[in-house]
Parts: C-alpha cells; structure tokens; sequence
C-alpha cells in the first residue's frame, strides 16, 4: 500500500501574532485557525499536513532538512526572512524538495525593500495579497501536483 | 431580486499561443479550455464571467471602461503588457474594480525586466507560476470577496 | 486671402474617463466640457481648432503623421503614454510640429515612473498640475506663437 | 469691505540677469518688464501683486516667512535654487501658502541635474519652457484659485 | 517539388514617414523604394517576401503570430518598439522563427533610451546605421540561412 | 493604585562583549555596568526596567512579543541587527509599542553599509555616537513620554 | 581662576518658525522657549550658552568661525543645510570644534533626500526625533564631555 | 612548556547537508570526512583543531565569543551567512582573531548577491571554488601563520 | 588615373583562435579563410583590401595611425577591445576615417559587460551576430560608400 | 590708449580659515599672502586684479553679475560650493567671461562627493592639488589669453 | 610512456617590482624566489612547471594561445589585468584550459575597482591574501587535478 | 658635487597624433614642438628632463619601473589610458615617485567616461584644459618641489 504524501507548511517570524499585528496588512484570522483548515483540506485529499511557525531562521532551516526524504511538497510563508535570509534558500535548495512561497499581504504594496524574495526565482509559484486564502490555494497546487506524480 | 454578480477575464497579448509559446513556461493547456473551466467555475457560484483576450493594449483599457458599473471583479494576466503599460494599471484605477494579477509562469524565475509590474501594487493579490490553477484560485477569492459583500 | 491656423488637441488613454477616474488627480469636469472651452477660446483668435483622444497609441501617432502639412501647432496630454511612448515621441519629431505637453495632474507628485517623460525634452514647454486650466495656457501660448509669426 | 487678496511673485538668483544671460535659455524681455506686466494684470482682477527678486536664498526664505498671514499664493521661479534648496522647500512647507513654480526656459531640455526640483512634488503646479507667459499663466490659475474660495 | 521558403520583413511606428521624418538620421528613400528592392532581390533567390509596416503594435504582434507555420525568416525593423515592446519579444520567441533586428540609424549614437532593445539577446544578429543596405544585409543573411538549411 | 510604568532595554548582537570589542568604537564600560546605571534612573522615577542583551535574533524577537501588553516603552541598541533584520522590524511594528533606536559609535563614521538601518523610520527617535549616554537619554525620553501620557 | 567652559547652540534655516511649521514634524514650542531652557541647564552646570538661528547659511559659517578659539563645544541643527551645505562641514572642519547634530524630527521618517547629512560622519554624535529633548540631550553630552577634560 | 597552538574551524547553516545538496556546487564527501582530514593535517604540526558547524548563526557568534583567549587562528566558510549577517563580522573584529575564509563552490560563478561577502575585508584571505582542499590550504595558510609567531 | 581606393580590416585579440575558440559563438571558419574571401569581394570591385589581425592594442593603434591618408574606409572587429578600449576609439577618432564595427557572435546574447562598446556611437553602423558574413556586409557597404564620394 | 585687461579672483567659502583650517590639506599660506603674490605677478604683466573671498554664495554671485563689462578673465576657487551651487554656475554662464577653476587640494583623493562640480565643464580648465601655485598657473593662463587676443 | 604534466604560472604587470612595491600589500619575498619554489613544488610532483611574468597584455593572450595542446593547467595572477582585461578573459575561454586566480593581497580590503575580476566566474577557484602561499595552495591543487584525471 | 633632479615626461596613447587629431579639443602644436619647450624650462631650472611617449601601455609601466631610482618626478599625461589603465596606477604606486596629471582637453566638458580618472587619486595634483600650457605649469610645480628637499 503506497504511503500517504506529506506536505510541511512553514510559517515564518511574527506569523505567531496573527490576528494582533498590523491587521490592516493581514487580517484577524490567528495561525492555528488557518492551520487547521489547512489540515482539514489535505486531510480530504488524504494527505498528511505538518507545520511548523518559528521564529527563529534555525528552525526553519532544520525543519527543511529534516524534510528531506519525510516531506513531498512545502508551502512556505517566509515572512521577514523572506528579505533576508539566504540561508532558508539554500535550504530549500539543499532538499531539492518542490515549494510554494506564500503571504499574506500584498509584498508589492509595502516597503520597496519587501519586493524582493531570496526564495521566489526557486519556488514553483508565489501567492500574495490574498489572505490566508493563499495558503488554500497553495495546499490546493501541491495536492494537485503530488496527484499528478 | 438581487442582479448575479459578474466577473471579468482578461488576458494579455500573446496568451492567445498558449499551447504553442515556449511550452516550458507556459504548459500545453489552450486559453479556450483555461476559459471553459473557469466559466463552469463560475458557474456554480452563480456568478457570469465573461472573457476577453487581446494583443491589443486598447482593448484591454476600453474592456476596463466598459466594467465600470457593469463588472465587480477583474482577474488580469496582462502578459507582456505587465510590465510596460501603464495605460493599463490607469484604467484599472480609473474604474476602482478591484483586481487579481495572475502569471501562468513564475516571472521571477526569468528575465530581470520580468519582475516588475506596473499593477502589482494596486491589485488585490498576485499569483505566479501555478499554470493554468493561477486563475482557478483568483476566481475562488473573487467568489469568496464578492459573496462576503 | 491666409488661411486660418490649425491648432490640434491630442488625449492620450483613460482621458475619455475624466470626471469618473481619481477625481483626487484630475478633477470633476468632464473632457467634452474641456475641449467646448477650448473650441471657444481658438475661435475668438479666429483659429480651428480641432481635437483626439485616444486610448489607442496608433491613432495617436496616425493623427500626429495626418497633421503634417495641416496643423501649425499641437497641444498634447500624453497622459500614460508620456511614460512609456517612444513611438509618440518618433512621431513627433518626425513632423516637426511645435507642441506643448498638458498634465491636468501635478506628476511630481504621484508615482516614481510618472516623473520621466519621453516628451517632455523636445516640447516646447510642459505645464502640469492646473487642471483643464493647464489646456487653456497651452493654447494661449500656441496662439501667441501662430501670431507672432 | 473684503480685503484684497494678494499673490507674491518670487524670482531667484541670476535673474536680474534677464536680456542679458543666455537668451537662448531665456528670451529678451527684462525682469522689470515680466513684473509689470504681471502687475497689470492682477490689477484688472483687484488683486495686489508684490515682487522680489534676489539672489539670496535667505530673502526668498524670509520673504516667504513674512508672507505667512499676509500673502494667498505665491508664484515662484526658484531658478538654480530649485535644484539644491531644501530651504526653499522648508519654507514654502512651513507657511502652508499654496504655490506654482515657473521656469522660463524648458529644465527637461537642459543638463541632467535640472531635472529634479525640490520644490514641484508640493506645489500646486509647475509651467515650464514658454518664457514670461508662463508667470501669465501662473498667475491667472493663482487669480481663479483665489476667486473660487 | 518544394515549396519556396517564405520570408517576411516587419517595419515598426513611423517607418511610413521614411522621407520625411528627420532626414538627417534616415536618409530621403521611402519605404516603398526599399520593400522593392528587397522584393527584387528575394525574388531573384526565389523567394517570396511579404511586407508589412505598421504603427499598431498589435499589428506586428498577429503578424508574428499568422507567420507560423507559414513564414521561415523575419527581418524586423521594430522601431520605437525596440524600446518598449515586450509583446513583441514575446511573439517572436513564442513563434520560434529566427530573425535579424535591423536599424537604419546608428541607434548608439542616438538617447541612451535607444540603446537597449528588448528583441536584440534574442535575434539572431543585429545591423545598425547602415541605412537600407541594412535590409538588404538581412536579407542576404536570411537566404543564406535558409539554403544551408 | 495604578501599576508602574515598564520599560524594555534591549541590547543585539556583540554588545555582550563590551569593554573587550573594539574600544575605538565602543569605549570600556562593560553591558552590566550600563544596565545597573539605567536601572538606577529608571528607579528614582519610579518606573521598572528590564534588560535583554541577546545575540539571538529570535530571542530579541520573543522579549518583543513578551512585551505586549507588559512594557510601555522599549530602547533597543540593535547592533548588526539594525542593519539586517526586516524580523526585529516587524516584531516591533507587530505590538505597536513606541521604541527609541540608540546606538554606542557614530554609525554614519563607519562602514557605508552601517548608514541604514531597518528600524529607524519607525522609531520614536534614533540617538548614535554618545556612547552610553546615548541609553540615559533615550530612557530620559521614554520616562517622560509615559509621564506624559 | 579657569574660564568658564562655553558652548554654541546654532540653529539653521526655517527654525525660527518653530510653533508654526508642520506642528506634525516639530511640536509646539518656540524656539526662544528652548533656548532659554538650554540656557537654565548651562547655568546650572555653570557653562556659558551663546544661540544664533539664522536662515543664512554664511552667518553660520562666520559664526563657526569666530567660535575658534571662543567656543568648546557646538550642538548644531543644521535643519535644511544638513542635506546641502558642504560649507557648513569646511566650517566645521576647520575650526575643529566638537560638536553634536541634533534633529527636531525623525528625518529618517521622511523623505529620502532627509536621510543624508553632510555633517553626520564627522560630528560626536546624531540625535533625531526626540524634540527640543534632543537639544537638551546634547547639552549634556557637551558638559560632560567639558568636565571630563 | 608552550601550549599548543589552537585553530578553530567554523562551517556555517546547510553545510551539515555536505554530499547531498547541490552536489554540482559542493561536491560528495561529507562535513565529518573533511574535518577528520584536518584534525589529521593539524595533529602532524601539533596543533589542535576544533570544528564547529551550526545552521544557528547565535552559535557561530557565541563560539567567537568563546574563542576570545583560547583560540588563535580560525577558518570560516560562513556559507549563506557570508552575504547577510553583519553580527559574524561584529563577533569576527570584536575578538580580533585572525580568520581566513573559505568557500566550496566559487561564489563568482553563482547568483550576484553571493559576490559580497561581509567578512571578506576584514578577512587575513579568501579561498574559493577549490572544494574541500580550500580547507586545508587554509589551514596550511594558519598553521604557517602561528608557527612564524 | 584616379588611385584605387583602399580598405583596411582590423581585427582585435583572439581572433586569431577564429576556428578553435568558442566555437559556439564564433563557427568553424578560419580567419584566413575570411581574410582571402574578403579579398576577392574586394577585388571585384577594383578596391586594395588589407588586413590586420594583432592580439596588441598599440599594433590596432598605430595601424590606425598609418592608415591616416593612406585608407578610405576602415572595418574593425575589435573584439574584447570593444568593451575596453579608449584608445582604439581615440585613434579612430583621430584620424577620421569612417569605419563600421563587426561582430561575429550576437554581443548581445552574451554576458552584460559585451553590451557596451567604445566605439559604437562613432562608428558608421555596427554588424553583429551575423557569422563571417558580417564583414561582407561590411565591406560591400563599405565599397557602395566610397563609390558614392 | 587700451584699458588695461582686468582679472578678477574669486574665492568661496572658509577659504578666509587658509593657514588655520585643515592644513593638511591646504598648507600654512594665508588668502593675502596669496592674493599679493597675485597681484604682483598681474602687475608685471600690466594687468589689473581685484579679490574677493565670501563665504556668501550671493556676494560671489553678484560679483560676476557686476564683473560684465568690466572683468575679462575669472579665476575662482569656489570652495564648497563647487560641488553644490547651481547658482554660481548660472551666474558664469550668464556673464559668459572665460573661467578657471582652482582648487588648493586634490579634490579626487578627498570625500567622494567632492569629485563632483558644477563648474568644471563649462570651465575654460581646472587645477587641483597643487596649493597657491595653483593660482600663479590659472594666473598665467588667463593672461595669456588675455594676451593672445 | 606516459607526458608529464605541464602547468603554466603566469604573472601580470607590475609583478616583477615583487619586494619593492607596496610591501604592504605584497611581501618582500622576489617573484623569482616565489617561482623557484614552485618549481620544486612541482618537481616533487613530476610535474613541468614553466613561467611567465609580463607588463603586455599580448605577450600573456599568446603564451594562453601557446599553452593549447601544451600545458595542462594555468595558474594565473593577472594583478591590475583582473580588472580591465577582457582580452585575457576571451584567451582563457579560447584554450579552454582550466585554471586558477590568485591575488598576493586581499583585493576585498583595497579599493573598490579591485572587488571586480573579469576572470573570476570563469576560474576553477580564486585565492587572495595569502601572499606566496597562494601560489603554493594553487599548484596543489592543479597537481591534484592532474592527478585525478 | 649633488647630482642633477631628474624629470620625466611621459605621453600616453595617440598623443604623437597632436595637431592632427581633433584639433578643437588638442590645439595646433605638435608634441616635439611641446617637450622641446619643456626641455627648455628644465634647462634653465638646471634640471634633466626625459620624454617618452607611448601608444603602447607596457611601455609607460616599463619607463615608470625604470624610473625607479633613476627620476625625482614624473609628469603624466596618461589619455586613453587615465581611464582604463589599472596597470600604470600600479606602476605608479610601486615606484612610489610623486607625478602630476596633465590632460590638454577639458576632460569634464567632454563623454561622461573621460570624468573618471585611475590616477588622480594618487597624483599630487591634476590640470587640464589648459593646453600646452598645462605641462608648463606641472614641471614648474615639479621644479618648485624639487627645489624644496
């Protein structure tokens, strides 16, 4: 019997404020609300969601090794780190696992320093602006793409 | 009793090769079957989509003028016009139709002039690199943002 | 017995939308009402005057190439295509036509992109800024400059 | 009885010079000349016109100052200082009194650095490149602007 | 027997003014005496060319596009688009044909504007400054390639 | 009884190593002796301060999360982070707590890459260069800031 | 008998307009209230406090100069000189007197040519943002420094 | 009796991946077989070599700290921290041991933002591109060093 | 008699590896082989062909130099050159004669310091991509040229 | 009998410190042991020199305004104004008297913002770095154009 | 019976003042002594090793054309070359011969036109800073190469 | 009996062109008609005086290495090279002997790469514009310092 597929959902620095922090950049829904729809939805295409919020770029990164061989698919809102952090890239790089970069505000609507993304020339796709909506969609292109493998 | 709300799909120059250009960006899907599924999507939220695509920077802007009072939602790939027309990021704020910017590839991952957008920071969201799912996920949150009204 | 001097108006994409579009840019008058005035204040200096918009860069450029030989002095609102048109420019340099360019919008204080013109170095003067006013001086002027010959 | 309103025309340093510097820029008419002409014509509309030309910054800048309270628009030619005087601007910005800045001679046509003004992105409009109609034409939108409070 | 190879020649906005339009940069041939030329010279390899001039981006785009399957070689003049057309380098690249970009003015001794196209990293050569031979180089070039092949 | 007033100092990277690192820049007295002087002024005016000195971006990270709705005022000495983290920005913008930027050396004397900071713009205030007087007084300011209230 | 220590409080253009200027940047206190404080706080550590604000940047610079050998310490707010006056650094330079750059607001807060200053690189140190506490700040900074020689 | 001469290695975040990420850039052999290697090359010269690698960049800061004192030389490959973190710099000069750094891959072949390194100028060298050899040169380079003390 | 006219061909640094280098970019042909068919084009047309290849600057130089009424037209592939040397754009300056630029590879398909040359805003027209037939153009424009005088 | 030709020497701001200001850069020469070698160095040629140093821009500015007609060379040293006056070069321009640019120190091994003027390209010629001679030779200069007309 | 293996060290200009100039770049070891230790090194490793070091551009592009067919592996420190020489670059690409960079001093901690070398991405690997050492590391591991082979 | 001082002269490329090349920017006079009046003024200062003009860079690097020991001062005029040349700044600075750069031309009123010099950083001053007379005055600045040892 073929093992279920897994996807890792990945949850950047201050995502754990969801619902406090500058709602008018990310709505009032928290983390463990959209977590839990999320697992919900992959639950119904019989997949095994795990997710991880840290803030701290180590976790991240480990998580993301610890994927390696464990997880098919990582849809990732790197928040701050997405700026930043060319760590996480080479992590991600390191895996060679597919991965969807999402956020939750508009990047392109913000700082100028927020429209650029270490991550986003290697992802398969970016979502932004859309809310937690976006994690929806990405679970919803993973889940299609690992039924299509 | 309450008038179905109605949806716009515009596409840019180009998108009508889809298929035929550069294959490894685009995939093998026509716009007409993009546009099939998308109405049948519609559909069953009882909401009309109606569809446009052009080569043709006009008509593009003159479809934008004609959603004003007519359209609640726009889903734009304006294609190559992303990223030189700023005739069409004006008639988007001229009407204030909100909007969803949809890229079937992942413009960061190719040619630097590819990752600006003149619309990017007036539209609702930005979705890249999904393919042809791009514009399943921006007519779901237009579903969901119009229902919510 | 001289024949009268011609004067064209030329209006570049969205301007048909005037007194719907950001009214906060461009005011509540619509562009009909701006182009009767205008046509009142040629025929007291006894001059034609006759006018364009367009939201098409080739009928723009197609009526530029038709004054050759016909029109003595061009006032133009390039609108968008003043940040994007090197083909408008072509144009007009190709009949050497002395032209101002119009802004109804003080463009120094909108976006970034809006403060290079692709015009603005070969007109005869730019006035931006003054509302429908803005056409009214660029007409006095062109008027005085027909006289003065 | 209603007071006057009172418009304060400002010209910058070289000035002086006009007849005299680089009439290729600049035309022939003299400062004296533009002065009274523009003193006629606020006159017609029963407006009271003050003028100072100076090649001190510190005058435009107290001049500025002292018209806090006694001045309703102020037209200014900040001629070399536009490009370097972030004084002016604090000036202009401390007293609140709307304003139009005016060029003789087309800046976009000249050296780079003419380019950039430190002063349009906050002030009510900018006419540049028709030499001394364009304080004519400043001056006429200056005398609506007061007529429509 | 084998159908003839097909070649067709694409000019951009204003190249219908060669003649009149700044003389001191094009030369005082028109764009009739050049197509018969080519014409000429292609029918003497047996070739068919087919020419299109058009100030409609769209035009050259549908153009490109109805070239598939039924054109070999492009030379393209794109003119004004050189600068500013992404949609033109996305239907060449979308319809795969091989083309040579060409100029009749040195567009490196022109505006810095001029000197970036969007099509040359993706042309098979370029040829600037050399008037109308510039065509017929392109030409030569084409039916060289086309009966190496 | 109303609750005293709370303050957060925090302290980045390598401040721990003050009085060894690089004295030129950073003077001899040690993080500890600083801390005990602060707590010193924060307790004749009534207040309670905390200190965090971390090289751990996370943990500066979680002290500000901490803070909402415990501290009234932070002053962060964000050393490398200053220059580096869009996280420490986004934490303080997530719990909208008012915060003072202090920084030991003339940040604007030393390498270019030191002259910007990710804080700065939205920071109450920004003291550099006064060694650790630059502490007493942004804890003066914080003090009267939260007297004022 | 030693002399007492003296120090300069210079204030540049437009500060004069203290309680009216863009009481959103710069409060409500008049300038002559700050200054008397200053005074009081120099009194009491028995220092003697000399204040010019002008709006000509050469009676600044005269004032530097005269300072050699009169003044110990300047604390300087150089207000729209600081992004311009290369001169007012030479007078600084040659007279080699410390001296601390203070800011009424947060320039880093407002527009982007307020984020360079001139003296920055070669002053003590740099307070902005805090009000008239930032003049009040660098007094202290400059009697300590005094005290410590 | 002398001590021994210490040397540190350090490997920063991913590099725990040696043999199973990006192999095209890093090679097979594994972190533990190129530190076995050294430890053998120091043991030959009587030098003890410790080795830390942490995807944790506090880690790598704190064992600088650590090193202030017991440590006399130190070879770093700070791999994705190179182009980020300011802190290792700050820990790098605050204990002022000599360090040289190395890269696996050769970081000029690779994306644009790994051309600078934020340790390089402060680096005793830079060895790039050499794989794990660029080690052991490296440690050739300081063993040399310590013996010529 | 009227003298023959007389063309000089010059190529730059490494184009003697013409056939073993790169052939990717340059083809297979030697540059002799280029050289004799040049020759003869030359020939045909009752024109002295000569020819100069130099790996050394100072040979290019001072050919130029000598050609100094002794050459009519000058067709220069300058090669790695074109992207350094001041001094080849000096002299062809300083003797006036009128070149055009060759280039046997698409410059610009290649990486971006091939995009700017020293001599193309003073060369007649520029060639490239176009293989070995890149000078026959060259020279046969070269030839319609001088017959032309 | 001809007039004698008149020199007029300028000099800008904190050049009145010469000998106190930073030496380093500027030597131990005051302004009027320069001034007097000038002056006699323009006597011996019959040559009359006037002098003005201001740390005023508009004292130089009208001292060129009142130069025309009387003035038939300038020498200046605009001090910190070089790199930011705008106004000085209008003046210049608009007297239209030949120029030289003097400056006691190598501007080019100074800050980089001293590399830049607004006076060298309208210069007749600029001397840097080489101290008073620098005048003696701008001196010679002028009096040999001066001579040779 | 197997060819030894043949590498090429060669030296750009200024080289041979190796001892005299800067010696706080470069050392006081001769580059004649630096090659006779290399030539031992590669001795020991049967291994020819063969020398040139050389002010010409030229003679450095023809001894890399010479080394086709001949040398196995070029060491190459191309001093003030790194920066200018796109002929040296093209050379390298035309033999096709690995190689590797070395710098004597840490071009990082000089100036900023020596953080650019137009040979790097093209080299198997880059060391700098290390002095004499560097050639030594390069040889290994040019003879390890061979070795692998 | 002390020896001699020692000058030498040296002229970059295409400098034996003067009177022949570009004569509005070079002037008339050739250059032996220059070093002969150069060595004329060194004569009467009892000095040596060496002339070495070069189109060849290895030849001035070579001159400068020969220098070394040999010439008290150099005075350089570098053309094509103050641009581009790395190599001869090394020389320079290797020797270590003082030089001052000459240029004929206005460099700044000229292309916008001629504003970028290698030596002037490092040269004890720069002239230009000035003609011939500009290598009059550096030997009369190298005499004057010479005399001062």
């Amino acid at each position: 019997m073929a093992a279920k597929s897994r996807i890792l959902v990945l949850n950047g620095p201050n995502l754990n404020l969801l619902g406090l922090r500058e709602p008018g950049h990310y709505g009032n829904e928290t983390l463990a609300q959209i977590v839990d729809n999320l697992t919900d939805q992959a639950s119904l295409a019989d997949i095994e969601l795990s997710h991880l919020q840290s803030n701290r770029e180590y976790e991240l990164i480990e998580a993301i090794h610890a994927a390696h061989g464990n997880i098919d698919f990582i849809i990732i809102n790197p928040a701050a780190f997405t700026h930043t952090s060319v760590a996480l890239r080479d992590a991600l790089l390191g895996v060679s696992i597919p991965f969807i970069e999402v956020h939750l505000s508009n990047v392109h609507a913000r700082e100028t320093f927020r429209h650029h993304s270490y991550l986003s020339d290697v992802a398969q796709g970016v979502i932004c602006g859309l809310g937690s909506q976006g994690y929806e969609f990405a679970l919803s292109a993973a889940i299609k793409a690992l039924k299509a493998k």
